[in-house]
């Protein structure tokens, strides 16, 4: 490998950042906020001392590093949603099955860095505003995702309902698998309170194309 | 008053403890269980040094009080929905409203020290066994509400399942909340949801007294 060449210099800067922010990701799980610290990071990345300071002088700076780490990994899951192919008997199954990855092994890893994440933005600003890019580019995603599930569906303020209410749903699913909750562990039955909570938000909106409740 | 009397210093003493978490509610709410320290719960409960250390030995004891005392107005919260008359034109609407009091103020502060907990729970046996009687104890009382919305159902399965739910949706609420999430803001509109994910999950159960839907 030619350590010299710049271009390869950066892919392994690039490289060896996501490293050291998925062993924070593993230390933030374990230990939380309070046991994140440059060294702790260091031993769980596997790496000489120094090396997660040199590349994340502060701890802002780290935590937000952590952010970026999470975002991307989120990200890359939603869309894998719209590049999947939908069964129409079970159109909810495979972001149920998403969200289920989240009870154990890395994804519950992933899951309470998030939560500890979250708590930190109020105490951060710059934390806070690419949180709330992240949340933005989040919810357009599964916008997107929702859309794909449901092609005959094309009102957007309809979408946008569904949008937000399946992403409160999700997100409490998130919150009580971070918090050790285990009542969640059946695709089968999420994959159908979604689709049950996505036909109950079109029946509350006039003029959806769908029989609208009684007044 | 008469400090020399057993049962008066008792009750001091439990309104002391109660001061105290509540201070500690608004450090961990401030500065995250990072920032927790007992000299600056003394600081924030504005009581001599020494005071919070007095009352909880240690770190953890001082999070279980903690821990009971949010429960505490939990739960009270929660029994205020059971005692309250119920409009059956917006049956969700008080829940709706308490439910968005976790929004700011105190209501914030303890909304983020609840966040705070859970995530402290996956690292304290004594605590998660704390929480988890805290949360049957929650959830068994949110059933009751909900049966309480809904004189007309007596399916005992049905209630568990709309109970899930609505608590599912409340706690994405609350997270979404504590992040500084302010999409959430107009109650009608999350009285609006909670009733439509109920009427929903009713529909997913066969034989609930409801038409199905289709297969």
């Amino acid at each position: 490998m030619d350590t010299n060449n710049p271009s390869t210099r950066r892919r392994d800067g690039d490289q060896r950042r996501r490293e050291l922010c998925d062993a924070a990701i593993q230390v933030l799980a374990e230990h939380g906020s309070r046991g994140l610290s440059h060294g702790q990071v260091d031993r769980y990345a596997d790496v000489p001392e120094g090396t997660t300071s040199y590349y994340f002088r502060t701890r802002a700076a780290l935590l937000r590093g952590v952010g970026k780490r999470v975002a991307e990994i989120d990200l890359a899951n939603l869309r894998s949603i719209v590049e999947h192919h939908v069964d129409p008997r079970v159109p909810f199954a495979h972001l149920a099955e998403l969200t289920l990855m989240q009870a154990d092994g890395p994804g519950l890893a992933l899951n309470r860095a998030r939560h500890e994440l979250l708590l930190h933005t109020a105490r951060d600003p710059e934390l806070a505003e690419a949180s709330a890019k992240v949340v933005n580019r989040t919810i357009a995603l599964v916008q997107e995702a929702i859309a794909h599930l449901q092609p005959e569906t094309t009102d957007t303020e309809l979408l946008d309902a569904q949008t937000d209410a399946v992403a409160t749903f999700i997100t409490g699913v998130f919150t009580r698998l971070a918090g050790g909750d285990r009542t969640f562990t059946d695709p089968d039955r999420l994959a159908c309170q979604l689709e049950a909570i996505v036909d109950a938000i079109s029946k509350t909106m006039p003029g959806s194309g769908k029989a609208p409740g009684p007044d």
